[in-house]
């Protein structure tokens, strides 16, 4: 055993034809795909088939593999009971997925892990929405088995029968944020199933580290953030102060990118649509980046701050009407395909995932009995 | 990035000062303390304590921290109900006890991670117990203040107050297994923190980790085979068929160890006392160990096939009087301990721990409409 690699920094610990990055060209590949050809002409049903199959879907595979995943979109009473108090107390979504998630077995069959996964990726937005529903006085509403993945979990959040540009604009989402390396949460799934488990508890473990907000981030804070700068009608001021009082600037760098997040480039087309009229606030967010890639520059020349993809994630969410106290369970509705994916990667070829530690404590201490001390 | 470490062999992620091993010597350390010295001695309030304060209360201490342990064991009416659902379905207790772990800040204030850590350690047993008197047909029965918290554990499990021996029997195997340096489930709970995340995600994702076979191990499936072995009378007959075929010996070998694990030493000492009656079954354990170990150095002399910690396990829980089916909760309720005193230490002084990939899928995929596949 060498020295403590503490972040495991440049240790690759699987291999994965899921997806790739290139940090410094700022280029992701997502299932063969650069992430600007796929997130914006795939339904995510599609991305989850190129995921588990290797390919996309013909139009006759893809209507069965709809079918199947909206199946098993249900959860059971007890769950949902059990949803109702998280709502009740508060608790964060991603607190409620978690409850979600682990019991997301129950009232299905054991044992086929690709069953398994499905039924956890369609399970997410029933949890997720009936949570929300529940934060805001009103009863859950039932998944609707005609519309697709995206669709359906904005008519869950809301009851109404979401427009064809939110919908796009939510695939959009969820297709480029679906994977990204061996992530921590994406890890951690691995992991998981690396002692035999099954993909449930993977699925679970990995809503528990994307929770961390050095994963994944803080999309709500930033909207807050923009809204204030909005307001103010001065991104200069804003970010001059920041970096001046020496604070992080929240959406801005990443481990991986040294350059522009590529997934910030589609979410932002993406998210620009929603903001076609007469208000400015798309504006200010482009103004906004502008300024503090310039000032982040100027005040940290010798990291590389460039915009990271919670600063678009929150633009395009919020032009797609998902709740901001729902930005991470969101992100999560997505990178469950990839938890699920590489889960069942892992399960193909498996070796158990069992680091070392180095030992900084006491050695030789002899029993002294409680009267003694 | 130099090749692919895909079990992380070698690779030491973090310092600790909570245990460690040596697989050559066959020594464990747990809190500054030889395990022999440890096991026997303390009650899993004191080695709780020591792994959360870094050294043994006294009796003031020990008596408050009990105290503040017993008042959060309770769950609420919503998790009782998963968990009859669960017992309901047959699910394993694991999953039980991965969907009560995931809810276990409710009704909790969030917040102060070592008492997220308190609650989380007190609410497993209060779990456990629930599923399994749903899976007798039996109501829950509430926990016991004035108990401890190994004592209330089996309390819960029957109603009945357990004598001093079985307390003592199961002290001494929470104690033993309360933690093993960086093993995958410890890994996990210290990876989820790794991005911020709480402590009560981190138990949960343990869980998950801990349920697979090749961590968790089968020490349920272990005790079939010694009670075949003890109504067929002839050891031996049975090691030599298994290993004929090629079969792998249930409760042998194990990753770190090249000799006898130590714990099943401190296993073995606390079991025997539970077969001292007119049964030979405990005899049975024995000569069933000494023949396999000689007949897998025989068959297998490249391989160090030493008794492992499950084989005891199996002899111990079931002389206390655990169902074979709560095993593997069971090492669950002891193995908190660590998880929980792992991600405190984590959060100590914090890093995201998120290795890399090689990607081994396609490049430059050009996107087909649906009609051209």
């Amino acid at each position: 055993m060498t020295g403590v690699n503490r972040g495991l920094d440049g240790v690759a610990v699987a291999e994965t034809r899921l997806s790739t990055m290139d940090g410094e060209a700022g280029e992701l590949i997502i299932g063969g795909f650069p992430v600007e050809e796929l997130a914006d002409n795939a339904t995510f049903e599609e991305t989850l088939y190129l995921f588990f199959r290797g390919r996309l879907p013909d139009a006759e595979e893809l209507s069965a593999f709809r079918s199947d995943l909206a199946e098993c979109r249900a959860i059971g009473d007890e769950v949902l009971a059990v949803l109702r108090r998280a709502a009740e107390e508060e608790k964060p979504a991603m607190d409620a997925l978690r409850m979600g998630a682990a019991a997301a077995n129950l009232g299905t069959e054991d044992g086929d892990p690709e069953a398994d996964a499905l039924r956890v990726v369609a399970a997410f937005p029933t949890i997720v929405a009936a949570y929300w529903r529940y934060r805001v006085g009103e009863e859950p509403i039932e998944p609707d088995p005609d519309l697709g993945h995206a669709a359906n979990y904005l008519y869950m959040l809301t009851g109404e029968r979401p427009d064809e540009r939110a919908v796009r604009g939510l695939e959009t989402y969820l297709n480029a944020v679906v994977d990204h390396g061996l992530n921590a949460s994406t890890f951690t799934a691995r992991v998981v199933v690396s002692t035999e488990s099954d993909v449930v508890s993977a699925a679970t473990a990995a809503v528990g580290t994307l929770k961390g907000p050095l994963h994944g981030g803080a999309p709500g804070p930033v909207l807050d953030m923009l809204k204030e700068i909005h307001e103010s009608g001065d991104p200069e001021a804003y970010v001059r102060e920041k970096l001046e009082a020496d604070e992080r600037l929240m959406g801005f760098g990443h481990r991986i990118y040294r350059v522009r997040d590529p997934r910030a480039a589609v979410l932002e087309a993406a998210a620009e649509q929603f903001y076609d009229d007469d208000d400015d606030f798309f504006e200010t967010i482009t103004d906004f980046e502008d300024v503090a890639v310039d000032l982040l520059a100027e005040y940290k020349p010798d990291r590389d701050l460039e915009t990271n993809v919670e600063f678009y994630t929150a633009a395009l969410l919020h032009g797609v009407g998902v709740p901001q106290e729902l930005f991470p369970a969101t992100f999560g509705i997505a990178r469950v395909g990839g938890w699920m994916a590489h889960a069942l990667e892992q399960l193909e070829d498996n070796r158990l995932i069992r680091p070392e530690s180095r030992y900084t404590g006491e050695r030789g201490r002899s029993w002294t009995p409680i009267g003694e001390r």
